[in-house]
């Protein structure tokens, strides 16, 4: 799978702007990607972007309609796949993050096969896997791991990436979930395997490389978290980190869609999952943390910060006020 | 799904003894339901119970065939195919280990559908299962983990629930694999469901229970295999169990099927493990170690239990030898 862009972000009539967050992520990642949204009455979403129809889309040299929604109730409506298929027929790739697959609507794969056009449904991988070797591999690999769920993990290592490149380091970001699939137009959906071949899967995502090469590997789930923590677990083994940056959400109440559980302390976290990442790599180390401090005080974010950088002796950082370049600074004094 | 007993063990033209072991653990943990064997010519595997055609082992009331073996080359031989057509004819269901789908066979599926038969694919889960809410859930629950893969898991905990049984102690033994399946007559093979619901597959397999209730839960892999970590983390969380039993096999040179990878020591694996559980279940403790002694000699072997003991205060037992009487002596101590 290879996502063709420039990209037509399908919008349908999502319910609000919460609905289209994964084409917002991919717009905001990929503006120039990005050129148009297609949107149906009732659209409560809006990215900023050109609305085009798919005529104009496909004038404007769009390669791939990417469905990056919640759909309502859990079906794909028929004013839908009437506008997909008018994509397809005029020439159109389609990408979808929706659980129910548009490679399994009939008129729509019809038209694709004549056509010789790609419906990739990116939550549902679709390769088969080897289980995992465990064999170390050469190349550098950065993995961001979490306190808990939708903590910045994906930002974070879009802006580690960022900054590596910038820095004129060799890097590729690895996408482990949709969104980021989007954003570099390959990746596994590593939730989405069969259990046995979570860290088969995550080898084959970042495979050996040139010794100073740095993948950014995009972590799920949480070591922390009762229902994922098996994913997070193959993911650490799978990629064979020589570095892991921990992410973090100031405030939050509890585990998310967890009431019953506390987000772990920031040095446990980082103490299990480097436990945990030794198994592959013995050489492991934590090179920062990385907080979202947007749900409180700016006092109180940047107390944290320092709290943190004390308890721990690491740079923190919130990735979008202060940018990672003190984790990354930290990366390369320690590759010396 | 419920596989009905008692069985027809199909052996087909298995190479040899090795190929058929699903079959033959069945064999040995249920001998009453195991009543026959059918064999193709050529077939290099034996499990000392009368062969039968499909005709006699339909007229002696088999209610299942099933396919406990590994077939060559990842296909289903038209050989196979027609006797289990046969099988189907005269009113018996299939259960099968294979990789490849029974379910997938179009003439299989169509006299089962007519005859109102079952086809179950016991690897293959095909039930929905939701994501793990970690809620503390009545009953107790004990699970085995290992320092590898293949240590005895299935077989100490077949033999806890036996002991605990004849103890007067309300117990299911619950299924995580083919053979335990075959065993018992349900499960979940937990390695076969995609990752995000790893725990959430193992909450619904052991659920609410009497509070003196003791579900006896299979492991699987185990958190220091780095191809299978993740599943096993997953069913420790979803299992949330008050007691783990630690399994090994003394003399293994190497982790299985990673040769760069040595198993862990047993104080490790305990202290890990209990780790991990806490999360869902502060109050686990560990009650116990068994070793499959049988690959070194005997006195090896008693100075290796010994040796554990002395390390971590734990009843450490031969399953086979021994039996796992100390171990639920303990359990039941810590329980008044």
């Amino acid at each position: 799978m290879t996502i063709e862009n420039p990209y037509l972000m399908f919008l349908g009539d999502a319910a609000d702007q919460l609905a289209a967050k994964v084409a917002n992520g991919t717009r905001i990642w990929r503006p120039d990607w990005c050129i148009g949204q297609f949107r149906l009455p009732g659209c409560g979403a809006d990215l900023g972007l050109p609305d085009m129809t798919m005529e104009e889309a496909a004038a404007a040299g769009v390669r791939t309609i990417i469905v990056g929604v919640a759909n309502r109730g859990g079906i794909i409506p028929d004013s839908w796949v009437a506008e997909l298929k008018r994509g397809l027929e005029l020439g159109m790739n389609i990408a979808s993050g929706l659980h129910n697959k548009v490679a399994e609507i009939p008129e729509l794969v019809e038209i694709a096969k004549a056509n010789g056009l790609r419906l990739d449904d990116v939550r549902h991988p679709t390769r088969n896997f080897s289980v995992a070797n465990g064999i170390k591999r050469p190349g550098k690999r950065l993995l961001t791991v979490g306190t808990d769920c939708s903590v910045g993990k994906m930002f974070t290592s879009l802006a580690i990436e960022k900054e590596m490149r910038e820095r004129g380091l060799k890097t590729s970001f690895r996408a482990t979930g949709q969104t980021g699939i989007f954003i570099v137009g390959d990746g596994v959906s590593v939730d989405a395997v069969v259990a046995d071949f979570i860290s088969g899967a995550t080898e084959w995502l970042t495979p050996a490389n040139d010794p100073d090469h740095w993948d950014v590997v995009e972590g799920q789930g949480s070591l922390f978290h009762a229902s994922y923590a098996g994913v997070t677990m193959g993911l650490i083994h799978g990629a064979q980190p020589d570095v892991l940056v921990v992410c973090h959400e100031a405030g939050r109440p509890h585990m998310r869609g967890l009431p019953d559980y506390e987000l772990p302390p920031i040095p446990e976290t980082i103490d299990f999952n480097l436990q945990a990442a030794r198994l592959t790599n013995p050489q492991v180390r934590c090179a920062g943390v990385a907080v979202n401090t947007s749900h409180v005080s700016d006092a109180d974010g940047e107390a944290f910060c320092r709290r943190v950088t004390e308890e721990t002796g690491l740079p923190c950082v919130d990735t979008m006020k202060h940018g990672v370049g003190a984790i990354v600074d930290r990366i390369q004094a320690e590759e010396l």
